[in-house]
């Protein structure tokens, strides 16, 4: 290796010691629901921040807070809805050491058996012949955050001092927006993250499945809802077919004057926000471990739009994308039902990248919905709004923080990482960034096969253990410097 | 009157003192979630059947039969799903006396609080301010088919010979493609239902909310799903958006192909097959009581495509219509899932009219998908299918049948019924007239503006006793004939 390696062995060594009752913990962390796009399982995403409580205070944290956010701002159907508590938590407060601030996330997307699931979701299956571990939350986010508390559990029982002071700040509503997170962050920046001199997130996955990255950049997600309504309640088709103006009728109008199938956004104006690929970006993505075929595989199709690994590359980082994700409001079961359905909202969202502004994409969007709908000459009614939107981010691959997670992966792996950006959005890392004004740094855990916010999500435990061990090399590399 | 009147003041009378007795009826029959597009529910669904034979026996009815129909075909989730059973009864075998043949079905449209119902939709809800009954199938059926029952028990409190021989036909598939009945009916024709002289089915509403109508016709449904598929499992629009063909952006144009806003049905080679309007056809709008204020009411809204009372009628009478009613597979909750789904359904249904020939139609729809599928160039596939169809039906509004029940209206009413026709469809109504060679006549309980098929149904109370009477008086006026 091309550095100074450290003596890590037996911080390793316990932590392969201590896999049996990591396993356990990553297990009972996915058996609560925490789903926060379900107002209906709110108790149990609060619930999970109750079990992370209880988890930092055996390990010894300090300082624990669960910090209130007030109720869910609208659209939400219980108008009285509270926002899940953020989880903040210390271990050591060292002037001489640098401290480090470690973010993830305890909430997850939905999911349930009648989405496919081949197991419960919500009880992790360990497949024993592949070592793998099925579970809604596994790869994302909870078998990273459970990794911070591995670490921590791995330096107790050795009794080995931890280089670096950390923070932990674990939030409950990434999948639903971060709602209350970037507030608390500014208002936090000075106080309870004062002194903070890097962030790192370990929230999302390599590039393929076998080598380990680094990520440097993120799309954002500015998420839309067009609402188009018309008669009062729902009516017979039969009765009401042919002589009133029907909202889905209209709604799937709107949706397909937004993209076409060969992935062009058909939305004015905003390919001209994208930044200029430069001869040397190019070459950029020559090097790159990856493949048509990994990408297939981890589709499980033969549906990719491009037949060049640089180009499928280019399109998941560094161009935007527009996905139709689906209609509330009509029917959705399986058979036939004969409803013109009253009031329909479809939902899409558009992945953004450098230079886009959000603002100006609202607008655009807004724009071009309107006169779609417009141009229908219709009696519904439309509304168009955002429901959240997070920024792009990118940042320098080389500072001390990627430096350090680079030889404390090399040191797990014996591979050089690559050097990735990311298709999918967490949009609380430009935050951080621009509100503790530090280096942030994404260190992700899991494979690009894991199948987050799909069925069957999972993470090997191999990705599990080695991901401790270089969450954990990381804060002695860095610790170090 | 313009004919001699019946002597029937002791049946009316006597339909009166056991309203309490018909509502009560009315509210058991309510409280069984009979939802046969529901797999789920269909327990339920037999479980109406043993309630209407426990109802039968009770009231002397003889040669209680229920046909089992065997498994429900594919497309279903449960490949040994039965059938609900074809419930058959008789009261009375007097050779010299008619034979009418009743039917109804005991099945309803699903319905739950979290549609916007404003009580619970299976616990009937009587409204003593305005004397109005609600629950789902208060109107759409079972408010008809307990009124046959009532007819009976009625004539059995007064001692009241009934003047035509009675055999009725239930069925728990209306609402799911009546699934199984057209078979039963051809292998009964000759069997349980020989000698039958007429049929009389009480499952369509008025047209208006004020004055009784008799149907002669009926439009037909064909209903279809088009299915897009591509990645494996559902995936993540961060990760895969921009890099794979989504099935949803394929739906939604093919969908869009389909219909205009004003409802005009771009399926080229439909509107060529409807039968040309004559002269004589135009007049006979002229005096039909309705308005399109009666329309904007009963939607809900101002949403009418017409402005003309004519061409509303028409529009529902006797030109096809093409309704989108959902998607299946896509997210379909409240919020925001970034899910790129990996097989989208969607659903929709076109209502025919003479002359459209239905297998005609569907190969037009089917080239017509699938040619909007092919200019898409997508690496998805395609699946278009037919999942029920029914013909539309016209029949003599002078005949026999028909002008017992208009003495029979008027005699209830004080008023000449209307005679109308219907944009949904009763598929089966052309079944009885093909296979027993008799006339069928339509008989409406409920009004324009009961929801069927919606949120909130409802049965007015003066439509259920008067119905009963209504019913009744038809046996009279047409056994004596």
């Amino acid at each position: 290796m091309s550095f100074e390696k450290l003596d890590l062995e037996p911080l390793f060594a316990k932590i392969d010691e201590l896999k049996p009752a990591f396993i356990d913990r990553l297990r009972r962390s996915i058996a609560i629901p925490s789903v926060s796009s379900d107002e209906g399982l709110r108790p149990k995403v609060v619930e999970m921040a109750a079990f992370l409580v209880n988890e930092l205070t055996t390990l010894g944290f300090t300082d624990i807070q669960l910090k209130d956010l007030g109720k869910q701002p609208p659209p939400v159907s219980n108008p009285d809805l509270l926002l899940p508590p953020i989880v903040l938590a210390r271990f050591g407060n060292d002037e001489k050491k640098k401290t480090v601030l470690v973010y993830g996330h305890y909430d997850v997307q939905p999911a349930g058996l009648e989405d496919g699931w081949a197991s419960e979701p919500f009880e992790m299956r360990h497949d024993e012949q592949n070592d793998i571990l099925y579970g809604r939350g596994s790869t994302d986010d909870k078998g990273p955050v459970m990794g911070w508390l591995n670490v921590i559990e791995a330096h107790n029982a050795l009794g080995l001092e931890l280089p670096v002071n950390l923070v932990v700040c674990f939030e409950g509503m990434e999948e639903s927006g971060s709602l209350g997170l970037e507030d608390l962050i500014a208002r936090e920046a000075k106080q309870y993250f004062n002194g903070v001199d890097a962030v790192c997130i370990s929230d999302n996955y390599w590039l393929g499945t076998s080598k380990p990255v680094l990520t440097y950049g993120l799309r954002g997600c500015n998420y839309y809802q067009v609402a188009i309504s018309g008669p009062g309640a729902d009516l017979h088709s039969g009765i009401f077919g042919g002589v009133v103006a029907e909202p889905m009728t209209d709604l799937v109008q709107v949706l397909s004057s937004l993209v076409s199938s060969d992935g062009k956004i058909l939305v004015p104006g905003i390919d001209e926000m994208v930044a200029e690929l430069t001869p040397e970006e190019d070459a950029l993505y020559d090097d790159i471990d990856f493949s048509v075929e990994e990408l297939q595989a981890a589709s499980g199709s033969k549906t990719a739009l491009y037949d060049d690994k640089k180009d499928i590359l280019k399109h998941r980082w560094r161009y935007p994308s527009l996905s139709i994700h689906g209609v509330e409001g009509a029917f959705s079961a399986a058979g036939a039902k004969t409803v013109i359905p009253a009031k329909v909202i479809g939902k899409f969202s558009i992945r953004t990248v450098p230079d886009i502004e959000s603002a100006k994409l609202d607008s655009l969007v807004f724009a071009h919905v309107t006169k779609a709908f417009k141009q229908l000459n219709s009696k519904n009614q439309l509304k168009v709004e955002l429901i959240h939107d997070g920024d792009y981010w990118k940042s320098d691959p080389f500072n001390e923080s990627f430096t350090a997670a680079s030889k404390a992966t090399e040191h797990v792996w014996n591979v050089k990482p690559d050097f990735t950006r990311e298709g999918g959005s967490i949009p609380i890392t430009l935050t951080f960034e621009k509100e503790l004004g530090t280096q942030v740094l994404l260190l992700p855990m899991g494979r690009g096969d894991d199948g987050a916010h799909s069925i069957n999500e999972k993470l090997n435990v191999s990705n599990y253990i080695n991901g401790c061990k270089t969450l954990g090399g990381y804060l002695h590399y860095y610790g170090r410097q």
